[in-house]
């Protein structure tokens, strides 16, 4: 009852203060200061201490959280303190421990705050005062290869990682502490530490980047804490001075900073997010930002109310939120789009900060409690609690993803990723297509590129980054050279390549000046959803147009994936087109010979990766390759000419560790070619399973697939169906209206149509 | 209570007949002819049926699983009858059909007397007067490629499955169907049917093979429903004459019949079943032989009880169900020895029946019930009713696999399979160690060969077949051609090769006169538990000798796998030990260049299938080598020389249609050896998700391994951990008897032993 009160309290005043965002960006000292601070104030409050404690018991959710919680941290009790000299990298032994050190430290401060018990107050003042008593003489980690290397660890980055957890729990053992203790940890151990990631490491700390966002955090939420304006106004706006070089990179080849560039935490916040809250980087750092982003606007918004924080930008940290929980696959995992770890997903702890916060300062969406229902715990804090509750008294609906575009860019006019789906006979059908802005230092080269999945399955991969994160056998659990030579390249994605070059000739610079152009997103019939890019940048002089469609056509068991690409360029060119597949090859209907000697496909830009396995070529007009992965039939038709190559490849060639997965893939090469088109079908039929051995519908459904007109404005596919059934799919490459009329004629027949585009069926 | 009664009255009559198994084979003419048969009464009773009838709405397990075929069977008497003329292979169109109408006749048949619904009856007639109509002009199946061509199916395998299902059917409506009808359908159906799968293809039909088995009881089914003796006794003890030429072989290298083999179904239940209940062919081909062994023995003992089938060769029919249970991973899924298809389950139907009849017919045994839980159907017979009701009455308990050895060959003196279990902190660690016979034409090449699991994770793989069952695209889902040349040869197992050469030089009829021979199976002690066995005719001159270990040491976090192979030759050889390790390569603590160009490793018996990707060696007499699966870590640490190489390979080379999996492999080679060993071990360590991106326990625990004494009786390793503790494993392998004493003395110091081996703690 009281927290329903409180909540439409919130709803109201969102919905009358929609003012003055950019009044809030000025300087927060002249904002109303606050009244001497209470603790704790940043997650937790003095009220929602209360109000828990009050709870504990009835609330499922919360607390087996809490439970779970107390048996991890009252074990770590148990094994003593551990404050080691820092020496090794991610996955070592000393990174591990300081990062488990910082994450024990915030739950032993909750605990405390919520059991009253006075153990785990202790425990993180002697933690603390260890921290204190190495830190004044730490020198910089002995570890070189970052740009911004921290103290504890070897990167400033991770550094900032133990600030945030760490002020939280400073700000848990607060009123525990002696007047004196406060003083000395704040002098020996938390101003310094601030400064080293702040004014000692302006390149880390002044920039629109993750790392930054982290850095800020940081700094912001133990001027919090410490009640420090002026240290917050760092945090919120940068420093005022840092002589950053405009032209210095980043380890990853990332600007460091432009000039003019805005930088602290509202910048961070301004910048990456596009309104429909898409962080350029990708999904994979968005999720790693929003606990930053997410737990500091928590803590703004209970101490700083007045900055109105949740409603910046638009509400976009409440926007991203759901944007994040859409990137993801029907098991929840994130799409590896740039620089991804496959497996993240939902069920990381920062998405479930994320979903808490998301339902406690947003609209109590109930959709967000199904999730929290699967992530199967909560935040032990207002947020958490009210999720709980919520879980608890049957609250949750489903949370249902649509398709949509999301618009990538500060303005949101910097291209976009678009996801589309697609109900089909087993599980959904996704197609996620890439037309955004570079995404910063974490981009690929990959414009126009695509993946496609089937439930929670790949069907056509997008290999993400080649990185096994802390896993120390593995550079130290650091990027690896291949994510720069394979990963990152062009011909590692699902898109063109042009004369074995990657776009923008993989170069940094000119990429991040760019960003692909929206041609087309409908979504309004939901058996014929279309999206449409343009990139004219890539490759000077070419243009590249690609249009995804997935069509429902009730002759196929399943929606099936329309591809076309335009190519218009002022020279020959050797154009390839890879698909990366998954699974056992069953059957091709083209003559192909196996390669005798395997040999890379090429010397550079991420060709020298392949080994090409075998190679053909078909005289039908047609290429069909069918394959077999995790108990269903697929199959990818393409128009192709006797000129075109078809290759069969397998990543692993020039990886001298065994770095890269050995995965197969298969390229489309049309030789020699200005205006050329790329016209494919992929199809998802039938199953089969080992213990029945009946297989069903393992067959394609496409007997013919062919250009039957194109212009420079027009281009029409005829796609027949096994029974001979005939559909045409017009579409207009120049005239992107929703109500010009088009007419073309095909054999002295004339197809007229209203819109972009138009499936038709057509006579035998 | 009814039921209970029943039950104990079977289990005092088995208890007091163990006698005259070898008056049963003689012949059942003299055997006391039953009255005039009731129908139905091969898998229901006329009281069974009353029973099942009686207990209809109450017994969730058999309810659902009614509906579901209830359901099935509706569905296909909508769609309607089809019976097409034969032309396609398995996984074709007229294949599935009649596969189908199979299937769904045995269901409709069920469905009507249980139920008393005529329509059921009525479409099981039609469709029998279609097969009735078709059957006397048929020819002989169009496909050509079986050495026995059926004339529904490409062979009179399926045919045979055909007539199995099909007679229960016919048993079921018999009483439904008029004088005229049966005498038509007997007459045009089923006695040319039963005539054509025996005395028209003896070589089928008169063999000890699985084949022959679902040909026996197909001809014997139908006798049975016919009550004519004459017939069953030909299904009992085969063919009198049949004029085989003794030399010639079937389609997968097989001997159709060796000079006086005894024949029939009771032959096929005494040959290649051992006394364990371990079927010759491997666990994927015994689980298809069940159904014909168990469906043919449930209607023998419902219509000629008299000849006690459940007691015959010892029990062996109710033994192997246990055996054929404990041959599983975690997952239920089927250890894929010689020809197996990976995924094969005790979800299968044929599990179905086994279980089920299991239960009823052996002692109800309440651990079947947790397996016919998992399995969520049971048989709409008396035998499921009974299932059912336990498992409604909650009496099912735990499954529990135990390490067991499986002898094999019909007297148990043929060597056998070794199934080790352990214990980890996550999951249990499952050894398969093979020494068995060659397992007729379905045998591998494989000696000594092993494969270990952890859960059901495959850490070093068994390949299994080449055959994508009923997949038409490959091969029409026959064996392929990949099936001989490399599936089979020893190579592509875990085992020793000498000179690039298969065991028996892959010579069918010479490995068919020989078996390993155990030399020790001692898993008394849970923390040690040891396989030893031994092999001196795969390669003439040259003795083998492997020992197994799970060793479960404290300081480790997982039992260990301790592997050595003692190798006696008389002249010099090269060894090659290949591990099919599964997952990504982490580290290796040797140097070793990977291939520019990949060639394959050899030019035959399946070296030609291996691409050579990398090569080292090793200079400080270990080679270890990391990798990464499904969340988790792996070392495998070996005693290697400075002349050893160490070659990284991956399947796929020579493979021009793409049949084969791309996996890799790790071979250890010992050039110009007459002595030597392979001794290694395998750890499964640490954990690593992709949402939490911990790492734990990454490395290898093995610091050193190495041998301090070996002789030609005895053989002393050192194991040190990550600490400097060492253990020693000393063995002997003159002398396997348990009482014995051994002494060996190193660096003058004598250890001394009682038993076969010995794992002691040394001083640092």
């Amino acid at each position: 009852m009281f927290l329903k009160k409180k909540f439409q309290i919130i709803l109201v005043s969102l919905t009358l203060v929609v003012a003055s965002c950019k009044a809030q960006t000025k300087s927060i000292s002249n904002a109303k200061k606050s009244n001497k601070q209470e603790h704790p104030s940043l997650i937790l409050t003095k009220t929602g201490v209360e109000k828990i404690k009050s709870q504990l018991g009835t609330v499922p959710l919360f607390d087996e959280t809490l439970a779970k919680v107390k048996a991890e941290v009252d074990a770590e009790i148990l094994n003593g303190i551990e404050v080691p000299i820092p020496k090794d990298f991610s996955g070592g032994y000393t990174h591990e421990r300081h990062k488990k050190n910082f994450i024990i430290l915030q739950k032993a401060g909750v605990l405390y705050q919520i059991l009253d018990d006075e153990t785990y107050a202790k425990y993180v003042k002697d933690m603390l005062l260890e921290y204190a008593k190495v830190y004044p003489t730490l020198p910089v980690h002995p570890q070189t290869r970052s740009y911004a290397r921290g103290k504890l660890f070897w990167q400033c980055l991770n550094d900032s990682n133990w600030l945030v957890y760490t002020s939280q729990a400073y700000d848990c053992v607060y009123n525990y502490l002696s007047e004196n203790e406060r003083k000395h940890l704040e002098k020996d151990l938390f101003r310094p530490f601030a400064k080293f990631i702040s004014v000692e490491n302006p390149k880390f700390f002044n920039r629109v980047h993750n790392h930054s966002t982290w850095g800020n955090v940081a700094v912001g939420m133990i001027a919090l804490v410490m009640d420090d304006d002026k240290l917050l106004e760092t945090a919120l706006h940068g420093l005022k001075k840092d002589n950053i070089d405009p032209n210095e990179k980043d380890n990853d080849g990332g600007y460091i900073k432009k000039k003019g560039q805005k930088v602290g935490f509202l910048a961070n916040l301004e910048e990456p997010f596009s309104p429909d809250g898409y962080y350029t980087e990708g999904p994979y750092y968005q999720r790693y930002a929003m606990y930053p982003f997410l737990v500091f606007a928590e803590a703004l918004e209970n101490v700083k109310p007045e900055l109105k924080i949740f409603e910046y930008k638009d509400g976009v940290l409440l926007k991203s939120i759901s944007t994040l929980l859409n990137l993801t696959d029907a098991d929840g995992n994130f799409f590896p789009l740039n620089d991804g770890q496959k497996g993240m997903s939902y069920y990381s702890r920062e998405l479930v900060s994320a979903v808490n916060i998301g339902y406690f300062y947003g609209d109590n969406r109930t959709d967000l409690l199904s999730i929290a229902k699967d992530q199967g715990e909560v935040l032990l804090d207002d947020t958490g609690l009210s999720v709980a509750i919520g879980v608890r008294d049957g609250l949750a609906t489903p949370f249902v993803k649509k398709s949509m575009n999301l618009s990538d860019g500060k303005n949101g006019d910097e291209g976009g990723v678009a996801i589309l789906r697609a109900k089909g006979s087993k599980e959904e059908l996704t197609l996620v297509m890439k037309y955004s802005a570079q995404g910063l230092s974490h981009g690929h080269y990959d414009k126009l590129s695509f993946s496609l999945y089937e439930g929670g399955n790949e069907v056509i991969q997008d290999y993400g980054m080649s990185r096994y994160v802390n896993i120390q056998q593995k550079g130290g659990g650091n990027y690896l050279k291949e994510n720069t030579t394979w990963a990152k390249q062009t011909i590692a994605h699902n898109t063109v390549n042009q004369d074995e070059i990657s776009h923008f000739s993989g170069d940094f610079e000119t990429g991040s000046m760019h960003h692909s152009e929206k041609y087309l997103f409908d979504v309004s019939n939901s058996n014929l959803q279309v999206v449409s890019a343009k990139e004219i940048n890539a490759y000077p002089g070419t243009n590249l147009h690609r249009t995804m469609a997935f069509v429902n056509d009730e002759t196929f068991e399943n929606p099936y994936l329309l591809d076309i690409i335009k190519i218009n360029a002022e020279n020959e060119h050797q154009y390839d087109l890879p698909y990366y597949y998954l699974g056992q090859i069953m059957s091709a209907n083209f003559e192909y010979t196996k390669s005798e000697n395997l040999k890379p496909l090429g010397t550079k830009n991420g060709y020298q990766h392949l080994w090409k396995e075998a190679e053909g070529k078909s005289g039908t007009g047609n290429a069909k390759l069918s394959w077999f992965n995790k108990e269903r039939f697929y199959t990818l038709t393409s128009v192709v000419s006797n000129d075109d190559d078809l290759l069969f490849t397998r990543i692993g060639a020039n990886d001298p560790n065994f770095n890269l997965r050995n995965d197969p893939g298969f390229i489309i090469r049309k030789n020699n070619s200005k205006d050329v088109y790329f016209v494919s079908i992929i199809e998802s039929h039938g199953h089969y399973a080992p213990v029945s051995e009946i297989a069903t519908n393992a067959f394609s459904n496409i007997k013919n697939l062919s250009i039957v007109y194109s212009d420079d404005a027009y281009l029409a596919v005829n796609i027949e169906n096994e029974n001979g059934d005939k559909k045409m799919f017009m579409f207009s490459f120049k005239d992107n209206s929703k109500t010009s009329t088009h007419q073309i004629k095909i054999e002295n027949k004339t197809y007229e149509w209203i819109g972009t585009y138009k499936l038709t069926e057509i006579n035998k």
